[in-house]
């Protein structure tokens, strides 16, 4: 049985899971006896995975616009994507070269179908359940590009084989197109990866280990700059520092419940109290312990909190570490300062009672907003998701029902007071209690995950955490996990791809370049950079005997946000020739007067 | 054979040993049938290890009057220590109810001895090589103390049975013990363990692990503050912050060669690449990576020189990290803030040229002065030990012969000309190189390892460190490690004994508190409160409702260097009473002039 399927090339989806088999169908003719594995639709295109092992290929970035090509001339044949079912039997004949689809066919067969979609373009067959566009005149012709190869592993287990992946993107015309290549390019361009290199931040070695963030100085002084004024906001905001350790007894996070719920997450444990040799000859001894490096800070916390009685009269208590924290995340998964596997948390817990959960609530959502605005976020795009508990899965839940109650809806209740654009998640809480994300735009409109603001009914109870309140009883705090960049990579990798590297002046690692003329100017040069550091500013003597165009090139490479340029009439006149980075020239102005305007701009931390 | 020995009682050690003899002496009668380990003397006074267990006994600090009493008793009957030699059939037979003895004897023999030396005195006999007093004449039978319990395995192995050890103090005369108990008590009141948990600055939390330290908000305060004060003065003393993760690559210990030199004083490896139920199940894969929580941060820093090329113009490089290392140090090991497992090392490396290394040690050896001073210690009782390699074994060394005889020369050089107090020590150096350790000196008088100025031939060559130089060529830098501190753990815990606990004012984690005397003042003591709070000065209201006199009391517990006190006469004529912490009335000032004088002296960090 055929039948031609009239589907709605409006469908993005729909044509770019096409274009996955347009994909397979060229690779198939090019590279006969390759084994195909799967083609969905992804953001913005579609991928297929292909096997070329069997067939002793290889495929490099070069060979894909041969591919491409091969596609256009199939495109060009205005074909039919005919949908036809067939029986278990027929499939797994017609698939008995194609050992990823018969596992495929067998699979269906295993939950129990007994027929099978296939879908048929041209010469090309593949095991598919659609739904495609009706023909091949439905997708454009100049509207796709394949982009780039990577390894991914047969069902996405790494006990399986790896595939090799090609990826493109795909839109309903060549302008489309054209438009997303150049926000690609934008977005490269701001790559905090990219960046990170060319502006001498960071690197991530090897050697050192995959995830794990090593800071140069321009980039721990970034770093350094941010938490100042994070620690200074912090205390004004009455909060109080606390430090804890990296790593801490199993039987913390036995009882603190990660190890049991997040252990997936963790490095292992490493096994002390016994000798090295011992250890070599992987000798178990009675009393060893072992010891885990932490995920969170939280229990630590606890345990400072546990560790002397508290009355009501001492509540809320506001406790922030910049705590750096290590999760085990798959190599795959790892990406630059984005997702690693050593990260710093901007962490506070806000251990208060419950008359004060309100006002606490209202001053963390308030402190969220003022950062943002303080490194230049629009305010007016946060989204923020309200996580609420699954009310028929209640039993996994920590915390009573009482509890839950009342901090969803204070939770709720301050985010419309707050005019938050807000969206509830019904069931997406976490086990220990309900939460807001907040989600910030970037200078893109990409959205970038930042704060959080988490209540906890799991740690006070498995803590035994209490205060004595006004009536001389014990009762138990409410606890409040709290972070406002989330964590300090992330957030400076979003500040460098959100300002493309140009960091606000008051982060800018080096924030005035001069660059004297000749041999003759350097001793003006010299007393401008006296003058300048006197105050605080950061600044680079660019001295080379090179020419001054070279050197203009090289501040904006550095993306240092003020060059002055001093000359013969500069010198003269004290005054300098100033050259804003990206902007181009700035007129020149008394040196007097550009020192005035500078410091007042980094006081009040302009651009 | 027997023989009288004529030790003389001047040797105080002596006379040590001797006590120990009769301690166990004195419980050997109070408790027959007790097992006896091992009694030597040790500083300031004595102990004996002792076997309660086999009698069913035990022991409480509440019965060491009644064994001193029974010393006592001993001492008054006059008896000679009476040295004998006796073989070892002889001794097997005489101690074959003591089995520790009898191990000792048989010790003894493998050792290949036919001959053992007994001592008697009374009725009491114990294996022992001598020296001894001669007669319990030379013993003063008031200048000793009974103190202190303690466990203490046989012979120090933990898979030893657990003794109980008794310690005591001893001197010539009861005027010596009187003076070494009013210093003991001095010390004891200074201790920083005692003060950490009286002033509230941090704990050590069994069940997070020994050697790491919590820091309460005070505690984490004053770390900020000093932190602070340390960062700002590597700034403008030309040194840059650099940031580095907590584990690394157990390849990267190897090729520094702290796996090989120095693994057994780190923590065991935790294995990754593994899923969490292969590691469970024991299962070994082949893709697994070791990691090591760092035991320093050199190897990061020296990671990060290399992942760029440098130029001869670029050196020095000053790159300074509070980087948070483990050393798994032995639990019996582990004291207070002293000796943790887990500390902040103020570490820093400069990376330079020949011709730069004694500019740069000069400007180190200036920084540490400046900083004892910055800290309130004495300079000229600061010792200083210039620690030189082993002529006769230089095989061992990392490095040639010249740099060693370059570095060492210079480090003698600088020694001499910034008139160090300074000692050399033939053989004591590292083997990757010459150094200088600070010891200085507290206010009782006792040393404490600080700083460090450590050359290092071995990272340079093992990572191959290089830049290249005015003619084009790559060249070998010289690398020196330096910490100022030590660790800030351990400088927290000088600072609290040397200050016993009254922090400097610029340090106190409260430096004003106001005392309300009744209801009718507490809105002048606000006002106060908010003038101090805005001009950055740490203040604490106390306006609990009980008399001025209970909380001058807390205020002075607490150490807060001012309390004001205002009543009626201080809130009509703006004025404060005055006390200072420690030292009494300081009369009556107007609020104005006192807020000036404090803010001057903070500013200057006076006391």
């Amino acid at each position: 049985m055929k039948k031609t399927e009239n589907s709605s090339a409006q469908d993005i989806n729909v044509a770019r899971h096409s274009m996955a088999h347009i994909l397979a169908y060229a690779v198939s003719e090019l590279y006969p006896g390759v084994k195909l594995g799967m083609g969905p639709a992804v953001e913005n295109g579609f991928y297929y995975d292909f096997d070329f092992t069997p067939i002793n290929a290889s495929i490099t970035p070069e060979n894909l616009s041969k591919i491409e090509k091969r596609m256009r001339e199939t495109l060009k044949q205005r074909l039919d994507f005919e949908k036809t079912d067939i029986s278990i039997a027929e499939a797994k004949e017609l698939f008995k070269d194609q050992p990823f689809k018969f596992e495929l066919v067998e699979d269906l067969e295993k939950q129990g179908s007994d027929k099978v979609t296939i879908y048929k373009t041209g010469k090309f067959t593949d095991l598919c359940s659609g739904p495609h566009v009706a023909t091949t005149r439905d997708l454009a012709i100049d509207g796709f590009k394949l982009q780039r190869l990577a390894g991914a592993y047969w069902k996405g287990s790494e006990h399986n084989p790896m595939l090799t992946r090609i990826y493109g993107v795909a839109f309903k015309t060549a302008a489309e197109l054209a438009d997303f290549l150049v926000k690609e390019k934008e977005a490269q361009n701001r790559d905090h990866r990219i960046l990170g290199k060319r502006l001498d931040l960071f690197h991530i070695d090897e050697e050192v280990g995959l995830g794990l963030v090593l800071w140069h100085p321009k980039g721990a002084l970034v770093w350094r700059l941010i938490e100042d004024f994070w620690y200074q906001k912090h205390l004004e905001k009455g909060y109080e520092l606390v430090r804890s350790p990296h790593i801490g007894n199993r039987t913390l996070w036995e009882r603190s419940g990660h190890w049991g719920f997040f252990s997936e997450n963790m490095y292992p444990p490493l096994e002390v109290g016994q000798s090295l040799d011992e250890l070599k000859k992987k000798k178990s001894v009675a009393n060893s312990e072992q010891y885990l490096l932490k995920p969170m800070n939280c229990p630590f916390h606890v345990r400072i909190y546990n560790n002397s009685p508290h009355s009501y009269r001492e509540l809320p208590l506001r406790w922030a570490e910049t705590g750096t924290v290590y999760r085990y995340e798959k190599k795959g998964e790892l990406s630059g300062l984005t997702r690693v596997r050593g990260f710093t948390q901007d962490d506070a817990h806000i251990i208060c009672r419950k008359d004060q959960v309100e006002k606490e609530l209202k001053n963390v959502v308030d402190f969220i907003l003022y950062m943002y605005k303080a490194f230049g976020f629009g305010i007016d795009s946060v989204n923020v998701y309200l996580s609420l508990r699954d009310p028929a899965n209640k039993e996994h839940n920590a915390g009573d029902d009482a509890g839950w109650e009342f901090t969803e809806s204070v939770l709720r209740k301050i985010a419309i007071e707050k005019k938050l654009k807000f969206k509830e998640d019904v069931g997406e809480a976490a086990f220990y209690g309900p939460k807001l994300d907040f989600k910030i735009k970037d200078a893109l409109g990409r959205e970038w995950q930042c704060s959080t603001l988490q209540f906890d009914f799991n740690l006070p109870d498995r803590f035994d955490m209490t205060f004595i309140n006004s009536n001389g009883d014990k009762e138990r705090p409410y606890m409040l996990h709290r972070a406002l960049f989330g964590s300090f990579e992330r957030f400076i990798g979003l500040l460098i791809e959100h300002y493309a590297g140009n960091l606000p002046l008051w982060l800018a690692p080096v924030q005035v370049a001069v660059l004297p003329v000749g041999k003759n100017h350097q001793k003006y040069a010299k007393e401008l950079i006296k003058s300048l550091t006197e105050r605080g500013i950061r600044t680079l003597l660019m001295d080379e005997n090179d020419s001054v165009g070279k050197k203009i090139r090289e501040g904006e490479t550095q993306k240092i946000p003020y060059l002055l340029i001093v000359g013969d009439k500069e010198a003269k006149s004290k005054t300098v020739s100033v050259r804003r980075s990206g902007k181009g020239d700035a007129g020149i102005v008394k040196f007097k007067k550009f020192l005035e305007d500078i410091e007042l701009k980094i006081e009040k931390k302009k651009k």
